[in-house]
């Protein structure tokens, strides 16, 4: 009786209704997610920039990374100019932190940085500029205004005039040393946690994970202080990083993302906000920056 | 030049100043949580109730969930009778959603519940009362007030006379499908992402993971919906559940949880919120509650 009884709904749990296409709409009920993208309509879609994607081939498959130039235009450039030196190639993941990064470079520290800069400007924020920006009306402890950005969270000071990008989970930063110019692209780290925001305007954001980020958060943790790799055995080679741009079309993944100005996104984020449905007993009324999905898709 | 220049620094990114024990104090920058905690007293540390403690074994090692009964006293009963029974020996962890949860539980959802109830009052919250409560000063968005109770993740509302387990980082919640008395235990989940603060007030938390996060961080994402996998064989099966307290006392470990009203946790949370080292170049000012780690230890 109680597997007859529980068995599918318990294990639907955390939500039954977002699985279920069509039923709730008709009960009045909140839009799920996949019936709020198969009601989207295709202008509400960018096509991610093959210039501005990033695919890191690991021996278990591929981390597409979207970068973001408007908010760390030096960093973007520089990761650009190692990129097609294929600096990456053969370097490794060099540290897995529960519940905070993961993060790869040169296990050596030894690889010339070619015609990369070595040490570059800070840019933990960035002058506020024509840079879209949807703006969350919930309030937020960090950052006076959050938001998005064509699908990057983004944070807004407007009195100092400057923005950046958030460490949500997913996030791509620029790791240093204590000196702020000191970070260069060379080594990079994935958000694999809850969003460590006490690193926002501290670091350099430069773009997100666009997929493959199972890739990366399931790596086995690292035993060394702060999840390093103390045996190089443990570490996991990178096979290459390149621009999408730099492989031929018909090689590339055309991703797409949901715009941030969107109707549809607008739908989804008041969804989550207040989701009335037959599972939900208290809807938050409140929607946290970091816990929001941005949809993204293979091209129709 | 560059290998020698930025070497040792850019690695230990993310924080130098965490590492380094003593010059930092020294220097009149807030202390690192290794020097808060190598300052601790004996005092300021709780040991961990063996009969409120779970040994979850799986094939690659043992994870260690503390349970919380005052937050869920039918569930948490309702888990010690299902344990007893050795319930979960032999079943399997069945779900790994990128960002959200590992579950596990019955894949055939017919193994008899024995004395466990198959039907529970909800516990998604429980009246305001003696619990210990460390408010945080910082705003939440979620809950009119937020901190910790015993080193729990944990709201308040003062207005409706409640208070109730956040969903943080390794928090564990009893699976349930529509019916709000259909959550029994049976089947948990753990959190494994960004905190799904939506499911705050909607599920029953039970307690959270001290040791052995990685074992459930990092299994593989299972490709079906919602993370389900869909061959059998992706499962992981549970070697068995046992409560700390029926082992022999030699075979327990001896585990402590930093005090949530202790100095030094409070030491901790202000280093969270403002830190001032060589590092950090704009602190927050703010905590976020599931951005705080809390300590605990083997008994020294």
């Amino acid at each position: 009786m109680h597997g007859a009884r529980a068995g599918a709904l318990r294990w639907c749990l955390l939500g039954c209704g977002w699985l279920i296409v069509g039923a709730a709409m008709a009960a009045g009920n909140t839009p799920t997610l996949a019936e709020t993208l198969a009601g989207s309509t295709a202008a509400e879609w960018r096509a991610v920039d093959p210039d501005q994607t990033l695919y890191m081939d690991l021996p278990q498959g591929r981390v597409v990374i979207e970068l973001a130039p408007r908010f760390a235009p030096l960093h973007v450039a520089n990761i650009r100019a190692l990129v097609r030196e294929k600096y990456f190639d053969g370097l490794a993941i060099l540290r897995a932190q529960d519940n905070f990064v993961v993060q790869w470079g040169d296990p050596d520290d030894m690889r010339p940085l070619g015609r990369a800069q070595a040490e570059l400007d800070a840019e933990f924020t960035v002058p506020l500029d024509t840079t879209p920006f949807v703006r969350l009306p919930d309030r937020d402890g960090y950052a006076p205004q959050v938001g998005f950005s064509d699908g990057f969270a983004a944070a807004r000071d407007p009195r100092a005039k400057q923005q950046w990008l958030i460490h949500c989970y997913g996030a791509i930063g620029v790791a240093r040393g204590n000196d702020p110019r000191s970070g260069n692209g060379s080594s990079l780290y994935a958000v694999i946690g809850q969003a460590p925001r006490q690193l926002d305007r501290n670091i350099a954001v430069v773009g997100r994970v666009l997929r493959g980020m199972e890739l990366l958060s399931t790596r086995p943790r690292g035993s060394g202080a702060m999840g390093f790799y103390e045996q190089p055995a443990e570490r996991l080679s990178i096979t290459a990083v390149r621009f999408a741009s730099e492989l031929p079309e018909a090689e590339r993944l055309r991703l797409q993302v949901l715009r941030s100005d969107s109707r549809s996104f607008a739908t989804l984020l008041e969804a989550r906000r207040n989701r009335h449905d037959e599972w939900m007993r208290n809807p938050p009324g409140f929607l946290e920056v970091c816990n929001v999905p941005v949809p993204g898709r293979l091209a129709p």
